[in-house]
């Protein structure tokens, strides 16, 4: 089978009132977007006309940690809806598109997971997924009673034993436990209902989930990161993979690394979807796309852009150097933000670059590539990483809600269609319908068959 | 000024397939209610024609314990949709009903309790309440990692200071904190975000949250119970107190003891709705509403009868009597069940009442009592309660949905509307502003001013 005989999957990533660090100041990006619900409305019902297979929502526990001065110009990571309360108002107003969403295993507890998924399973018809994450802002810790964040090794042994726990209460109940007869008055089958009695390490949780088996029987399981450990609990349970991969190389050996890992774990690749976060800025002609882009670009205000350079390059302090300083001398690192601040401190010798050039050019897209350009340039570059084997598709990031996402549909989406690479309509009910995954047997089915 | 010249507030218990236990035995029940959404989007919406105040959902983390035999003939307290995310998809198909679901406060973190419900609060547009519960069931605590539910003081104390971090991270932003001004490039005021620092006996947040202040400011604040505990948590906190009284002398005791206990927090008695649970099966004539109860009644399995007495009676084994036998002697307690036990050793001595005879009268509303009968008998009783002293409105627990709830709005609600007892419009957009209530300054502000 040709690479293209598959479908490319489409995610879109809301991220409040963009993607883009000057996205609020757009006059098309709706400003308050993090507190209005006919904003959220009007763009997910956009999207599912659009056909993406999903929207995701990032999440974390906190306000972010940053100075007064970058955080107070900055719409995204400060205040905003909870997801899961968001997706739930979603799913109500949108018939097939996915919605996942983010949930730690460091702050939560697996039952209260499992059952909040599962809920939003049942009111969407199956449209449900969970983005598993171990959290990476310290801030998180203090608001949960802790002083620092688990240490990484803690964070992943969590994670995994979080992941299991939270799989076997979604299989608590058997498909056709609930036989609701009125005739013998039997409202469910006793014989289908299972306890889990997990004592583990980190959790001890007896069951049976207080939902019934959802109808994907379990949420659609995304991840993102890049490291080890993430590259291996991804092959052994993830379905999607968020991935940043920063040019095309990387990503066709993180998708050949990542997909030769599952057959270890008896899966087959096409159990899981390498989709790369995709920043694009389109227009009908280069012209009009270059100008949107410096429009944008002409709003970063110096102290947010030093602020996130400082972010993607892991931390670095950069306060005491001025915005036309070259970047200093940094130790190197394979393993800072997962080999991009390695790309990113060779491209600025490379290119003798400045501070403000460095963070004029990766703010934008929160350090990831933008493909910025007529729809040609877009489409063509899409099919490349699709067909040359660097990804199943992409979560596209738009710049500025609901501006950005408009133009892809109306630009982009139908001309990867007329190329026979993107879905012309829906194809199943469920989300895993829609990206082609069978639906899990439950563990008990499994061990009486 | 007389008690008719304030509004009744009535609110609607939605319990899946209903309060009575043998409600999804009734064909005009929903069987599939726990997890089906149109049900619920089509019952809200109808809620929301007949201008009740507020849905409210119960909640707990645990499917119930009891007998397999009882608990497979029962539609509730097993498996269904999760609150909060089911509330999100209401608020996105209502405009003007309040929206109030339970969160326990003793398997849940204050930061993640405070986000869910101000989420919710801007998703509905300024229309979430919070029920704060304790929890009950021992089942609880074994799906979070405890061996054992703690103790009745650990709990209190707990839930006290859970509600106090909840509304300090409320108040994190003050109400004018986002500008978003594009021309300064200034999206929210730094000097307008409050850091909680919250070091108690149980909990240490450091906030801000991460939701700016809610349309209602806070969450209206829900609580039940009626021992000494919550009695004076109700009087310094709750907005809402949801009660059982067995009948209306024990209502009016409740309500003149409570109110008066307000005075000592400085707050007024018109802060609070007091609101009893009000089982009413209401026909046409009397006769038509016999024929509704005599099916449901006719309906419970022996097995549920004696396990819903035995719950009533405070967890009294009762598995080794037979139905027709007399109730057994019992241990005298006012503290059992807030006073029910007692109420119903009484009733059972004084009319020489069986097992059987005892759940029958007792099993369709869970203990409480139920008004059955012709319209005006229905609102002669509300009216004389609401008159004399005994509540502030009612919570009506329809006994099947959504036959009983289209019964009381059809029936009850225009006559109560004809005698200017219940509202005929809402007449704020908010929760808050419908009860009559002010929205609560912040802490911030009151200390600023």
């Amino acid at each position: 089978m040709s690479r293209t005989d598959r479908d490319m999957v489409l995610g879109v990533f809301f991220n409040y009132t963009g993607h883009h660090v000057a996205s609020w100041l757009h006059p098309e990006a709706c400003a308050d977007a993090g507190v209005n619900w006919a904003h959220f409305k009007e763009i997910s019902q956009a999207a599912e006309r659009g056909k993406f297979h999903f929207i995701f929502f990032a999440d974390w526990l906190a306000v972010r940690l940053a100075s007064e001065a970058a955080l107070s110009r900055s719409s995204q990571y400060t205040a905003h809806f909870e997801p899961l309360t968001l997706l739930g108002a979603i799913a109500a107003v949108t018939e097939r598109i996915g919605l996942i969403c983010t949930a730690t295993t460091s702050y939560n507890e697996p039952y209260h997971v499992a059952r909040k998924f599962a809920s939003l399973d049942f009111i969407s018809g199956g449209r449900a997924g969970w983005n598993v994450v171990t959290s990476a802002n310290p801030a998180e810790a203090w608001n949960f009673g802790k002083e620092k964040h688990y240490v990484r090794e803690d964070r992943y042994d969590r994670a995994r034993e979080f992941v299991e726990v939270v799989k076997g209460l979604w299989d608590s109940w058997d498909d056709d436990a609930f036989v609701r007869d009125r005739e013998s008055g039997i409202y469910f089958d006793p014989g289908k209902v299972h306890t889990l009695d997990h004592k583990g390490k980190h959790f001890s949780v007896r069951g049976p989930l207080n939902v019934p088996r959802a109808p994907q029987g379990h949420p659609v399981i995304v991840q993102a990161g890049a490291s080890e450990f993430g590259k291996d609990f991804a092959a052994q349970t993830a379905e999607i993979v968020f991935v940043a991969p920063p040019d095309m190389k990387a990503a066709q050996g993180f998708y050949a690394d990542l997909k030769g890992r599952m057959a270890q774990y008896g899966r087959s690749p096409d159990e899981l979807k390498i989709l790369p976060g995709l920043n694009v800025i389109v227009g009908e002609t280069e012209a009009e796309a270059d100008a949107k882009y410096d429009f944008l670009q002409s709003r970063i205000h110096p102290q947010v852009g030093k602020e996130i350079l400082s972010t993607i390059l892991g931390g670095v302090d950069l306060s005491s150097y001025d915005i036309d300083d070259p970047l200093p001398e940094l130790p190197d690192s394979d393993e800072a933000q997962g080999g991009t601040r390695k790309f990113v401190v060779e491209m600025a010798k490379r290119e003798n670059l400045t501070i403000k050039d460095l963070y004029l050019r990766l703010a934008g897209a929160r350090g990831k590539r933008t493909i910025k350009g007529s729809v040609k340039r877009v489409a063509d570059e899409m099919e490349e990483w699709f067909v040359e084997g660097a990804c199943d598709g992409f979560i596209t990031q738009p710049a500025y809600l609901p501006g950005s996402m408009d133009d892809f549909i109306d630009l982009v989406i139908p001309e990867l269609q007329r190329r026979g690479l993107f879905q012309r309509d829906y194809r199943g009910a469920t989300l895993r319908d829609n990206l082609g995954f069978k639906r899990p047997k439950s563990r008990w089915q499994e061990k009486t068959t």
